[in-house]
């Protein structure tokens, strides 16, 4: 199945599909030096089919992890594209998860100010989450993304067959990306979760999933106000995961965060039994205080409110000011 | 003097004129974080007046020259935003030559994926050369420019009064490229060397030089072929450059590389006369086959031609293909 985003100067194709990475010189131009970046945890097969398809194939494997979203690693690809001669012609493509796709996407903006770039993302969440956005970045400095950039593809090819060597918790932690889309602006694809069998309609679930956010993305392309919904369950979201940094997903702890930010109470109860099928915990056991301060630690001084993203029912999203007292309250609630 | 330069999805302006960093804060917003960028190299009394019309100022100095425009000059400017906080809505003021524009500006283009960045050129060339055309860039691995992004300023303070702190052969460097501004695209601003004091009329040369590349970079923001004109002078001035890196002057390059690809003996006459009133020695004393193995170094396995800029008279310019045998032949008349 195919997804064209249209963007402001220019657009392009995400491919979802599986067996995709098998023929993807179908939907890329790959006559050219192509340079496959992906980390030693992606399975070498589909490092190796794309650089069978390539005219000219060159590779790059950097450590497995958040590690190699660093400055080093972004020197280890552009020593890999200077030193095989890329020119602007040439093209980098991805192969792996979120941090392959934004280490390889964020040499490819910057190396001759920019080639292309095309991205195979392998995991769930970066199927769902970095196919479309066209957001790529390095941590610096203890700094998650602090440096990176706005880079669009020159197309996505996700291949859903990849997703079936995932760990069972790795698989869990992108879908709840798709839950997500689905509480925001796509009621259809929240049931799915509730009625259907999940592993069956994957590629479905993934192209909804694309479609709420191309349509965000679309109408707001470099991060003002509207694509802020995609934030739902992060507020709270975060600050558990700075307090479990190291013991659970991503997506494990926009579980814990969509709740509280969750309205209707029915709604909360359909999200509470769809992480359930899912086999998430979505409790919260922190204390209070710390994730309130965690929360408010980055605003401004004299500021005494947050922005937040709150659902109401599947679909209907808005973002609300939260005072403190308020966001204090509902941290409490949620701790219960 | 105001100029706007109009892209496809914004504009900014370009202020030249003399003492105009000392009013800064007319053109630009510094109600912010303001981080500027110099090198020590640059009169204190320049940044020091930024830092005093700035709400929150913030000052990192890199070390003077090209050494500077490196990873690890990126870094330093990456650390001095980060460890005071800045967020996307805070910006950075380069104020220097080349070098400090380009490492400012790609740190501005990529720190949170892009902040403000004002530039306040304080040499003839960077007036002239990169106040438009929106290209940031650092060294790396021993390769200029090969690192970097298309980043538009927010405005660019042009301040000619900084020119007369210049050692006279800086000074002139920069002159050269409106002398080529003049001859590919305004017959006038040729003129005005030929015939004008240049000290009195300095506004006039650098207000129609960036007029000239301004006409260009509208047409072609992203750099394909028109903007290729801009390199008349550096198919043989690139090579030269590359034998004499430590004792001449780009400028001083650039003005060798022009005479052998004036077409018109009259206008290779003026042209002759003009650098010579700038005190510029234009001969070429090395060896032909050096210079021409430098020009088909880079090029594909296969090619026998390379792309050049050509001017027939000032403002009468192509782009044309010139063949092995005729390019050989080109370099051996210009060493005579």
């Amino acid at each position: 199945m195919r997804l064209t985003v249209n963007l402001v100067d220019r657009k392009y194709d995400v491919i979802v599909e599986a067996g995709s990475i098998g023929h993807i010189k179908e939907y890329a131009d790959l006559r050219r030096k192509v340079m496959v970046v992906s980390d030693d945890g992606v399975p070498a097969e589909y490092v190796h089919s794309v650089l069978s398809q390539a005219e000219k194939g060159f590779s790059v494997v950097v450590a497995k992890g958040e590690i190699s979203k660093s400055l080093h690693g972004y020197e280890t690809v552009l020593h890999a594209l200077l030193n095989n001669k890329f020119t602007r012609h040439d093209c980098v493509v991805a192969v792996g998860g979120g941090v392959v796709g934004d280490l390889a996407g964020f040499a490819a903006s910057t190396y001759m100010r920019g080639i292309s770039f095309i991205n195979c993302p392998t995991t769930t969440l970066s199927q769902i989450d970095s196919s479309i956005g066209g957001k790529v970045a390095i941590n610096f400095d203890n700094t998650k993304n602090i440096v990176g950039a706005f880079y669009q593809p020159e197309c996505v090819i996700a291949d859903t067959a990849t997703l079936k060597t995932l760990p069972r918790r790795h698989y869990i932690n992108g879908l709840v990306e798709a839950v997500k889309a689905g509480l925001i602006a796509d009621e259809k694809l929240f049931e799915v979760f509730e009625k259907n069998d999940i592993e069956r309609n994957l590629e479905e679930i993934i192209l909804r999933s694309l479609n709420v956010k191309k349509n965000i993305v679309e109408q707001d392309e470099k991060e003002s106000s509207l694509r802020a919904v995609l934030n739902f369950g992060h507020t709270i979201g975060h600050a558990v995961e700075s307090l479990h940094m190291d013991e659970w997903y991503h997506g494990e702890c926009v579980a814990r965060g969509m709740i509280p930010m969750t309205e209707d109470k029915d709604t909360v109860i359909r999200l509470k039994a769809v992480l359930s099928r899912l086999g998430l915990d979505y409790r919260i056991t922190d204390d209070p205080q710390r994730l309130f301060d965690i929360m408010t630690h980055d605003k401004k001084a004299g500021s005494d409110f947050i922005t937040a993203v709150k659902v109401r029912k599947p679909g209907q999203v808005r973002l609300v000011r939260i005072s403190y007292p308020q966001l204090r309250k509902i941290v409490e609630e949620a701790v219960k």
